[in-house]
């Protein structure tokens, strides 16, 4: 029996989440059974869908009280009872927040490792992977103005690199003159707009003259309306998340304009989670390999350390304390 | 001159469309100048497009206190100084609400009559064309459950009809027990709702048991947000008007779960307006008129007499009171 620890949900948060909401448990791991295998996790993925799950159900199931804490990882095997994985494989999936998981061989995927294991996690992981997709869905023509919510944010900041790749004009919405200033500068972003600032509306017609062709929003809320009126006819809105509506209650109305802007605008809405796309996984991670070998996308990881950090870490991260991707090194 | 007769906008309405916001005026009309031509009209169309616009700028400008009512109709040539046009000629455009109207030669495009002239204001017009390309972007699949908004009104139970064509299930809200029969009845859906009737959620699961793939939407409001969650993983709402939100001021706000159920349920929501797809009018009428043939496609109008009924005939669209296409008669 090796010894684990494990975070669980103690309770569902009604408004912010706190640490108190987590208990982290010392427990031990039993070997695997038949079809199972033993992961040591490396790296847990921090992301603000981990806050969405606990609110009820999406496109997983709820994370109730006293569920052990879902999480994408990644891993090793160190212990196999399956003949799909062998000792040694890194593997990844929902793992949970814990040191050691086991889990069947139907829960899992093989990594395929091309470079570190923090950056399976980051760029080459599904965040990266969201934003290729993302991007992809958007029908990048050169010349558009693209606006990114949540640009400094692990898919964000690498959504907004695709886009300038692609030939386009980029604006990324942020919550600091810090974060701002780091997309323009470091990035390569044509502008940012620090949302907190209170002149969303005005700082939106100073950046995009052209208003805006394509949207990629991971905010939703009242940035999403904002911006929703500052759409050029038949812009595309690519809808990823809904950052700032998960760390509250579900909110009591949406968005003006929907659906009567989308109508006189001629926009199309698209939602997607990548999962749906592991058809194009392989593409993705290539292109995505390929731009960083070139010097075209520039990798920020948020690595902080130890498993205990991870509540706090998602705390953080759901108050945009995060540059590029955040995970737990385990 | 011609004695004509001419309704106008006589105050921007700020709850619900009264015939006290219309000036009724008896005028007259100079012959054409070079480039013009004189338009005995025919039908105007009747339409919640027509109350949409006296909101504020949508695809075209507010329609302003003191102007002329616009509103899309067809009519004859009876005198022109244009080389494009001849007299006897059916033209058709934003002609106004009056007997006769002087239109300079690229206001207006010629009409291809194939058929009676109020059947190119019905199935063949505007609305008919809005419900074959709402379909066509919709890209009906056998079996798909499709749900209607508005499914008596002139675009809805045109559209319903064409996915009853496609081999959908097609569902039918309306506001009315009778509308309801009728579209069962009469069109053939496989089922219709009252939404007045306080039971929509409830009545949606018992007739959308594997929930709903296409939702073409006229509504907007309530109803679209009801649905929005009645909505199967990966379907495609198509946006066609917002009719509940054109007769009072603008909502304070909009339907919950946008972005949020738009992203879980990966939802594609598109936009659209029916003169982008010009270039498909002639396919459109061609495959409208062979449905009409083939019997597969029933043609429902209501016609109301003489110019001075029209407030009164788009004040009770409305409020729902049509079956089919509305139109004026001159």
């Amino acid at each position: 029996m090796i010894k684990n620890t494990q975070v669980f949900l103690k309770e569902t948060p009604k408004g912010k989440l706190l640490k108190s909401h987590f208990e982290i448990k010392n427990t031990s791991i039993k070997p695997p059974l038949i079809g199972e295998v033993l992961i040591e996790i490396e790296y847990i993925s921090i992301d603000a869908a981990n806050r969405a799950w606990m609110q009820g159900r999406t496109y997983r199931e709820q994370i109730l009280p006293g569920n052990l804490m879902a999480g994408y990882a990644i891993g090793k095997v160190i212990d196999s009872k399956s003949e799909l994985f062998k000792i040694g494989d890194y593997v990844e999936g929902d793992l949970g927040w814990q040191n050691y998981a086991i889990k069947n061989e139907k829960e899992i995927e093989k990594s395929n490792i091309i470079s570190t294991i923090n950056l399976h996690m980051s760029v080459l992981g599904i965040t990266g992977r969201t934003a290729y997709i993302g991007m992809k869905l958007a029908n990048l023509k050169k010349e558009d103005t693209v606006l990114i919510s949540a640009a400094a944010g692990a898919v964000g900041n690498v959504a907004g690199q695709i886009a300038k790749i692609h030939g386009c004009r980029v604006i990324g919405l942020t919550g600091s003159e810090i974060k701002s200033k780091w997309l323009v500068e470091e990035l390569g972003f044509d502008g940012a707009i620090n949302y907190k600032s209170g002149n969303l509306v005005k700082d939106l017609r100073k950046l995009c003259p052209n208003k805006v062709d394509v949207y990629f929003d991971n905010v939703g809320g009242e940035i999403f309306e904002s911006i929703l009126f500052g759409m050029n006819n038949h812009g595309r809105i690519i809808c990823c998340g809904a950052l700032s509506l998960y760390d509250q209650l579900p909110p009591k109305s949406g968005p003006r304009g929907v659906p009567g802007i989308i109508v006189t605008k001629r926009l199309s809405l698209k939602g997607f989670i990548v999962m749906d796309f592991d058809h194009q996984k392989e593409e993705a991670i290539k292109q995505l390999q390929k731009w960083i070998n070139e010097n075209k996308l520039i990798v920020s990881e948020d690595i902080v350390e130890g498993l205990e950090a991870a509540p706090s870490a998602l705390i953080g991260l759901l108050n945009g304390e995060n540059k590029g991707k955040r995970m737990v090194k385990i």
